[in-house]
């Protein structure tokens, strides 16, 4: 089959700037170095290639998508990097054929894993981005309540997500540096392991930090938004659209906001510039020269990745126009 | 069950709130002449409330509503007001157990809806929003072609999307009839009965436009945005969230991007005010006075309700924290 056939809106990977990607972070951060984050792309046929390179070890957002990792045959070590206090979630990762591990912030969230018949934890630390994550010096204290409740404590994470986009590479390498000076110091206290942190956005930054393990996601398919930070990673994600109808300096094609992740602003179009979207529209200009017309196919690049996948149910590999494959977007929801 | 029991995030929906909305529109705009649109809430439950109150026409955006809507039983007299060229899609609406008309605003759109075996149209005229839509001056010509090709063109439809939020509510009035002249101008040359128009944002303006059905659709569940402008509606569909994390000065609960339509700017959360959004997270701070504990729920107001509803598998119905009932999102994609 081939694209001209897809129906639109159409999330497409590019099988080849994919496999680049792949390679180019698993070239960086071989094996274990890198623990994929799942949520980046919510389908076990991109786990499954991440897997398929060396990278056999897990970050999940939600329950949903390490019991749909696990169900898939990827569970050898599944990681839930966020808090949940919801018993029935909590009691099917337990129940999961795969090793979950979760993170735990709190009292709270700690007696809930438990509660469920967790086994294994991470002490979620605060690095400085104001959202999940126990006070450094807090980490201990909460390391040794779960090991008196029978948890086995791997170690420690921190997201530093607020640093992810700090311009310059030396500048954001510096307060990298200094955000996981707090998780080490949480990491003397806590024991373990493990020590994971990092993203997309600073993948390259932990060589001398003493994080073991990098939780990057977005590399994979890559968004206008990490596209502008110079990463060695191509764009591999769009999303394929129809134009539908043509005004006298505008055109309108068939990829709106319920197609398209828009925290991040708007998307861009090949060969176009986006004046704004509308439910189920993108409304362009055309570059100088170029014209479009009704049932021309045009590729919108998505400003933020993770949530334009959760809105869409599979993802269409090609190559050259060509449909290769079609991969269920099968681990969106809770 | 009472809403305690719900996984988050939910999508709930006050039921006396919804039932107060429904019946404030229906008040002003009675059977025909309001044509609610689906795609602000894309469930054939929600639409059947709209139609038990005597709204029997229904407004759609994409052919899956449309198909939707008449297997629902809903049929009656359903509009595509969007343009596609999708054979296959053109095709299913054609053969639906229900009478359907589709919007044209070209050639090649009206082409492809003649050769799917569609009958009914209407003609799709730019009133002042760059988006879709026939140029006025163009309508009775498009027309003329549309019945030369066996169509029946019920009339005209043109959408003042650009007017919905102009402050004031005469200056809305005024800018709102200077484009339904526009409108008016395009019906002279097209004929038919039907002058389609407007949304939630001018639905109590077109009583003397010329427009005798209005296309409006979030004033059932309403949201940030269109509660900014003082209308006669209420908030009736939130997120319910659950309190993960908490920190020195702020909460984190499980709404994030994927559970929220964000092209209007970040949601509200009733008794604390919100700081970002992230994949999975809201983080927010409370109001003077109010703390939030691990496990307290939240109630969170999505900025833009069109995008946000299809993010989600279903909507419960609720009513002084009692789960009444269940509904699908069941209009989802394309």
């Amino acid at each position: 089959m081939h694209i001209e056939d897809l129906p639109t809106p159409a999330l497409l990977i590019d099988a080849d700037a994919f496999d680049r990607n792949l390679a180019t972070m698993s070239a960086a951060l071989p094996g274990t170095r890198l623990r994929p984050h799942v949520k980046a792309h919510k389908c076990t046929s991109i786990a499954a290639a991440q897997a398929a390179i060396g990278h056999r070890t897990f970050t999940c957002a939600t329950p949903r998508e390490v019991v749909g990792m696990a169900a898939a045959g990827l569970g050898d070590d599944l990681l839930l990097a966020n808090e949940t206090v919801d018993a029935t979630r909590l009691a099917a990762m337990a129940a999961c054929e795969g090793n979950v591990t979760v993170a735990v912030d709190s009292e709270a969230t700690l007696s809930a894993a438990v509660a469920a018949g967790l086994r294994a934890c991470l002490i979620d630390v605060n690095v400085g981005l104001p959202r999940c994550g126990v006070a450094p010096d807090r980490a201990g204290h909460l390391a040794d309540l779960a090991r008196a409740r029978g948890m086995t404590v791997r170690g420690v994470m921190g997201y530093e997500g607020h640093l992810m986009m700090v311009p310059g590479h030396a500048d954001r390498a510096a307060q990298v540096a200094a955000s996981m000076s707090l998780l080490l110091r949480a990491h003397a206290d806590v024991g373990g392991d493990i020590v994971s942190a990092g993203g997309t956005g600073t993948f390259d930054l932990h060589e001398h930090t003493g994080v073991n393990e990098v939780q990057a996601g977005s590399y994979a398919l890559l968004d206008t938004h990490y596209g502008s930070l110079g990463l060695p990673f191509e764009q591999a994600a769009f999303i394929l659209g129809t134009v539908i109808s043509v005004g006298p300096e505008w055109a309108v094609a068939d990829v709106g906001l319920k197609a398209l992740g828009m925290d991040h602003g708007n998307p861009s179009v090949v060969g176009g510039s986006v004046w704004f979207c509308s439910d189920e529209h993108v409304v362009f200009s055309c570059e100088t020269g170029r014209t479009v017309a009704v049932g021309d196919r045009v590729h919108v690049i998505p400003a933020h990745i993770d949530p334009t996948m959760a809105m869409h149910e599979a993802a269409w590999l090609v190559r050259a126009g060509e449909v290769l494959d079609r991969w269920p977007i099968d681990l969106r929801l809770w």
